[in-house]
């Protein structure tokens, strides 16, 4: 490698879902090792608590619309490179996965920063988990996919062609899919998906308020309403949605046992 | 809950893709804090090393075909259980994506095992991430399916529909799919997709040794044989895939700054 001993290099780092014990060996080790910690609000106060209050710089509250806002990201990330320092961009998460980390680690080769890349545990795969409903099954489910609900507004029409998902057969996680839940569901179902599909609404997962909703591809909207489900999060279609009622007697995750006693102390 | 503190716990951990720095936090406490760790070779040898020998019990090596095996080990789980220990069942990646955890939580609850879930990074996620391709980008991919490339034998006739999955126009991930990357490369072209569309192929990803491999569908096939790619691979076939070629030079995962001294000096 060319680069000098003086040159800066920037993370990339998953934060995972937000419980800070979810958070990677190498995360964790980063956000107090790092010269300065780039982050927005996602991660949550827990892992941003983790952070040395001198190294933290907030990103996530800039005046103006989303565009401003990443490229004033953009540009933070290699003016701190150029200077020397030891970046760490966290992002909620997995930076890869609809967490516009591609596009940062374009910029970054572009401006001949170094960068590497820490995956995290994606909330895709974790919140579904912990409210007992595994992604893949193979009595239920050969494939899942991953999908925003809440896609760029800027773009004319929607790139996500929900007739064709529900073709798949398989396992569908939508994220940050709540405010669009009506239309969506109105999709699958054009698209042949029956009324009955299992679905499963997990709020804040991992978090210690973790709420977890379920009902059907017909009544989900209704459920969402009735339990006023706020983001973030986390929504599941697909049969292997009803393996938590299967579960849910014995799965600690999202009961008190499974927090701090201080949480549980709080409730 | 009812359960008495004489009565056992299971925990399903995901062991991330390989480096042990990948691990969740959790994870790694658990290793050394469980009563036993059931685990198969997947996690690799540098992730089994931190288990206390004493405390390590090989479910991967049993004879027969892989349904004994699970079913050896499912009871497993519960006998130990009932002794009231606290067990953990450490699975490469993350247990509820393609690695019978679902089944294994299904199990626990038949018989009254109380058991919690511990997400882990996906090798889907984290394994084209390494190799410098995010899986989803606003510009190429506004979804990912995660699939399997080896289905079990036993079904009679395939689950996966890769003509449906080419019609969603996001990012596949196929697991496991190194020996018939012939059979669903040739599938996905009849589907329509074209023979220029990027594939990268990463192999042990996260490992001191990954090695990345890209071409096109038309291709791929070829650049696998040429350069010997085996087992355990990534498929990554998209247009994501040609993101790798646009950050490797300043991708520092897979390159020897990102890896320990030790690792280096033995190459």
């Amino acid at each position: 490698m060319a680069e000098s001993d003086a040159d800066g290099v920037v993370y990339l780092v998953g934060s995972g879902p937000g419980d800070p014990d979810l958070l990677t060996v190498k995360a964790h080790r980063l956000l107090t090792e790092a010269d300065v910690v780039l982050h927005d609000k996602l991660p949550g106060p827990e892992i941003l608590g983790l952070i040395p209050d001198e190294k933290r710089e907030d990103v996530g509250k800039r005046a103006g619309g989303d565009r401003t806002s990443q490229e004033y990201t953009n540009d933070r990330l290699v003016e701190l490179a150029h200077e020397g320092n030891v970046v760490v961009r966290l992002k909620g998460g997995d930076p890869f996965v609809f967490g516009r980390g591609g596009e940062e680690a374009e910029h970054l080769a572009a401006n001949d920063v170094p960068f590497e890349v820490v995956p995290g545990v994606t909330s895709a795969v974790a919140g579904p988990a912990v409210a007992g409903i595994p992604v893949t099954h193979r009595d239920h489910a050969s494939s899942v996919t991953f999908v925003t609900g809440h896609e760029d507004p800027t773009k004319e029409e929607s790139a996500v062609d929900w007739h064709a998902l529900a073709a798949t057969g398989g396992t569908l996680v939508v994220l940050m899919g709540v405010g669009k839940l009506p239309d969506y569901t109105a999709e699958l179902r054009e698209a042949g998906m029956s009324g009955e599909t299992p679905v499963a609404l997990v709020e804040r997962a991992t978090w210690p308020d973790q709420r977890v909703a379920t009902g059907t591809l017909a009544d989900i909207v209704e459920v969402r309403d009735r339990e006023d489900i706020s983001p973030p999060a986390i929504t599941v279609v697909g049969d292997v949605a009803a393996t938590r009622e299967t579960l849910a007697a014995f799965l600690r995750n999202g009961t008190d046992e499974a927090f701090d006693a201080t949480e549980v102390g709080e409730e």
